[in-house]
């Protein structure tokens, strides 16, 4: 079964001209999850042309406006399409708290129930689970309350008769760097790490709790992943292949995430 | 001197390929007004690579979702721009009450003071007043309170040595057919009016409380304007030619709002 990552946003919290703020979709296991919503993201996905009807779940890695600004309106334009299938929403407890006012004034005719999952983001824990997948998170350093998020296939009857190992993603951004997230997303398929620096900013990278290309290889190399792809560009940086050239020098399987593409993932 | 009228978003609530969210920035009288801002009105600002330093005040019409989920992103940015004028938001009293907690929460050390002006949408009332230009509310009628705005530059030795009159724009969206407005921006040079839907679409119009194109060109006529601008051009209507030609067989000096365009109005 094929796994696919949809970048919708992959610049950091200073808007630019190329990047929009972080969002992105996973299909895995024949599930859609959206991960991470920054202002702009439901423009994105309909000039993307994509589909959000099996879209059930939303996971926000951290209340910074370049992660969760897009949400509201997101919703909205759900109740406009007369949505019917509830959404799912993983994050800190601040988002119920802070959106559910909105929801109440902007949104009163929605025909769709939203599901509010507290989330801690210090601890690692499993925060969805069915039968074919789980999800956990993966507490990161950052300015305030953050985690990655580990999402992992579950071994079925064709993993057993081929050998082949089921298929994982971690998504991981914001973050300063942080070996210790080793001990969760070991051997994980792909990795996405935020490199939102070079190593020319490292003071920036220190400063904001965010990584640089490099360091975000060598976890990718700590956890032996099979591909990395980094995002979450500062808009200081305008020629992005040096993001690519640092984390390549370390980490040779390194992609960019670039906007609006699509990446087939196993 | 020039007014100059650019346009970040002219569609509807739902989202378009082609058409961001109301939101638009007139330049008159050496000032810098943003009028509504929808989801992603920073991304078009830095996009079109326009500078806010001389945007001191905003005007929200009204709040429905596609004419204000951009404001907290704008301020967001502001803030890590290091932004130090003050910011003057001139809507309905509830759109501070809903506002200042997620400014308080997402946006902690912004260097700038954040002015809300609380307007009465029901009523025709000055609402801004300085040297050289006076703004005030237009009543308008839709499903929640609703006001558009009339910019009027003051007379000034210019006008008086040369017989010029002196410049006005009138901005009124979300609007059902309303030519009571008249009363308010009768001889306006130029009027923004919304034009939803062409007539094919009026019973569509009529429900949700918007106008067609005609009912848009036969405000322009009633108030003698020198010249119409259409937006807030519906989704349904792939094809914007036909909102132009409907206006135009009543009022001819119709243009269509077209996004990103600047338009040199006097």
């Amino acid at each position: 079964m094929t796994s696919r990552l949809t970048i919708l946003g992959c610049g950091s919290a200073l808007p630019t001209v190329i990047n929009n703020p972080s969002a992105q979709i996973l299909e895995m296991c024949d599930k859609c999850f959206l991960i991470d919503c920054g202002e702009g993201t439901q423009n994105t996905i309909r000039k993307m042309g994509l589909h959000t009807n099996r879209l059930y779940s939303v996971f926000i890695s951290h209340l910074h406006g370049d992660h969760c600004f897009g949400l509201l309106g997101l919703i909205s334009t759900f109740g406009m399409l007369h949505r019917t299938q509830d959404l799912h929403i993983y994050a800190h407890q601040d988002l119920e708290k802070m959106l559910k006012p909105l929801i109440q004034y902007f949104c009163r005719d929605i025909t769709f129930s939203i599901i509010f999952h507290n989330i801690n983001p210090r601890r690692s824990e499993v925060i969805f689970d069915d039968r074919t997948l789980t999800v956990k998170t993966i507490p990161l350093r950052h300015t305030v309350p953050t985690c990655g998020f580990l999402f992992e296939e579950k071994p079925r009857r064709r993993h057993i008769e081929t050998g082949e190992k089921p298929f994982s993603y971690a998504y991981c951004s914001d973050t300063g760097y942080k070996p210790s997230i080793v001990k969760w997303v070991d051997g994980v398929d792909v990795l996405y790490h935020e490199a939102t620096y070079t190593d020319e900013y490292r003071a920036s990278a220190d400063k904001y709790q965010h990584c640089t290309a490099s360091q975000a290889a060598k976890i990718a190399q700590k956890v032996n992943a099979k591909k990395l792809i980094i995002g979450h560009f500062s808009a200081r940086i305008l020629d992005q292949s040096v993001f690519l050239n640092e984390a390549n020098a370390i980490f040779p399987n390194t992609i960019l995430a670039e906007e609006s593409k699509i990446y087939e993932l196993s």
